[in-house]
């Protein structure tokens, strides 16, 4: 890993969100490398290990080990989706069985990762044959070889007491819950960072948080009691991509007050560069305020897809990445 | 496919059978590519596709389609196991879910080979794609796109009735029946040859029978209208490697009755090879006059594995293999 000039950038978060800095990433990464004066891109993703939902959730409860989607759709993120082959197994790796037979909502990719998982006794090992039979121009490594489960305290979790705050279990619960996310936890808490993890941080030029869900898929990591000090005592620039709209889980959550949740969960936490969509924003002001509070500038960029799909776009993101990772 | 001096072979086969030739050729063309005067080895496998057994079983009545399992043991057969990633990979395809959930009893291949035929729409395209992330050293087809049953008429197929010639239905019901085999049927009877088995067998040098279950997996293809006048009207020389054991199926069968087995499906096939056993024939005299109306020579060579697992020796039948394919 990591040519001597190479940028090396670690990228955490969970699904959706993780895949649109990785897309971005892959992008930066391919213009990079054709160049004419080369540089290179070193990308390791980081993924939560807490989905209990969906096809994960199934597999989680039916058969152990890590929920395999989110590292799925990471790995599919930094797929050769250019190569000969890659876009096929990667397609294969995102096909979802219908009807509603046994097999029926799991991805092929799911049920792959679980087999190597299985079959090998390790999730890295697992996860770092399945880049190589997708092409990935990076590493996809799980936050922790131990799942884990989320929980928050939630004023109004359970309608019929909308003053009460209740302990919401769960990611999926967690994350479509009507209520207001007022604190939220691991369980266990002190599980063990992933050794790869910890080192891919030491070594890191730039630690990258979001976009994504803030609760359940960035602020996972922050929670983690040695990445967190990982985090904190890593030399590298630090940048947080901010979403483009509130999810359900953090509805009514305002972007400074994201911002704010980071060092809530680590105090002390200094970042370098916020960046986020200028329209997303609105004013920038109380965002510029927040940012700075962090030590941080704020970089506005128009990032977010033009369909108002409230996407980013892999090209825009790369291009604002580009700005940001490409300074000397 | 095919250079000008590859020597090209078509193996038919079902499960076990085909696989041991499929890896005896792998070996001989890995053998062949690295002499001094290379030569090449053009393989193309043809599977029966009448699997209801297991876990093919299972899928193909949940979802339709192609009963996987044979499939995906040709594949893994011709897989480069000694390339860096082969090995992995092919023990993941071989990776069998255990326990009692929804997934017991599949392997990861066949929920691939799955997935891949449902996103592509076309069995040999998911073949191709698959042979591709196995690094197959040949080609894997279908002997047909459409899903076939074997049918078989039994004497004593039913324990109670001894004495009464029964139907049994099922290729795994044949396949186990206490009873002896008297006619086998395909259903539907008429059913089309995936066309690219047709211009292999057009284009072969040698076409290889067996070894392998030969009512279930050996003879169906011979039993496909286009298939069997294809070999009929075939160029190519034809070899049967005859089975080291008698199978349930083939209970009180003798081996000269295996090959006259073969045209009574197929009136008039002319055999150039019989390849045996030696130990396993016995008294060889039987064998050669029944290849001799076959108009074909008997060879015998030690093929069998030295554990007495009666199952082929891939390095003894590459050995055997060479010997007649070798021929100028």
């Amino acid at each position: 890993m990591g040519e001597a000039d190479a940028v090396r950038v670690v990228a955490f978060g969970g699904g959706h969100g993780l895949s649109a800095s990785l897309r971005a990433l892959r992008l930066l990464r391919q213009q990079w490398s054709s160049e004419r004066q080369p540089r290179s891109l070193d990308i390791t993703a980081v993924v939560t290990v807490g989905d209990d939902g969906g096809s994960s959730g199934r597999l989680r409860a039916e058969r152990g080990g890590l929920p395999p989607g989110d590292l799925r759709q990471a790995l599919v993120a930094l797929a050769d989706v250019d190569g000969p082959d890659g876009t096929l197994t990667a397609d294969l790796f995102q096909y979802r069985f219908d009807g509603d037979g046994p097999l029926s909502g799991h991805a092929v990719g799911n049920l792959a990762l679980l087999g190597l998982m299985e079959l090998l006794g390790d999730p890295v090992a697992a996860l770092d044959h399945a880049a190589g039979m997708l092409d990935c121009c990076g590493r996809v490594l799980p936050m922790s070889r131990h799942a884990v489960s989320i929980e928050a305290d939630v004023l109004g979790g359970e309608p019929a007491r909308p003053d009460d705050v209740v302990v919401v279990r769960g990611q999926h619960a967690v994350a479509v819950t009507p209520g207001a996310v007022r604190r939220i936890r691991l369980r266990p808490e002190h599980v063990a960072t992933c050794v790869e993890v910890l080192s891919a941080v030491e070594a890191a030029d730039w630690l990258i948080f979001g976009p994504g869900s803030w609760f359940t898929s960035v602020i996972p990591h922050l929670l983690l009691p040695e990445l967190g000090a990982a985090v904190a005592a890593s030399r590298a620039k630090r940048l947080v991509i901010l979403n483009l709209v509130a999810e359900k889980e953090t509805h009514g959550l305002s972007l400074p007050e994201h911002l704010a949740a980071l060092t809530r969960y680590l105090p002390g936490l200094r970042v370098d560069v916020v960046l986020a969509d200028g329209k997303a924003v609105g004013d920038p002001e109380p965002v510029h305020r927040a940012a700075e509070t962090l030590g941080a500038r704020l970089s506005l960029a128009p990032v977010a897809a033009p369909d108002g799909s409230a996407r980013h776009d892999p090209a825009a993101l790369a291009a604002a990445l580009e700005a940001v990772l490409g300074l000397p």
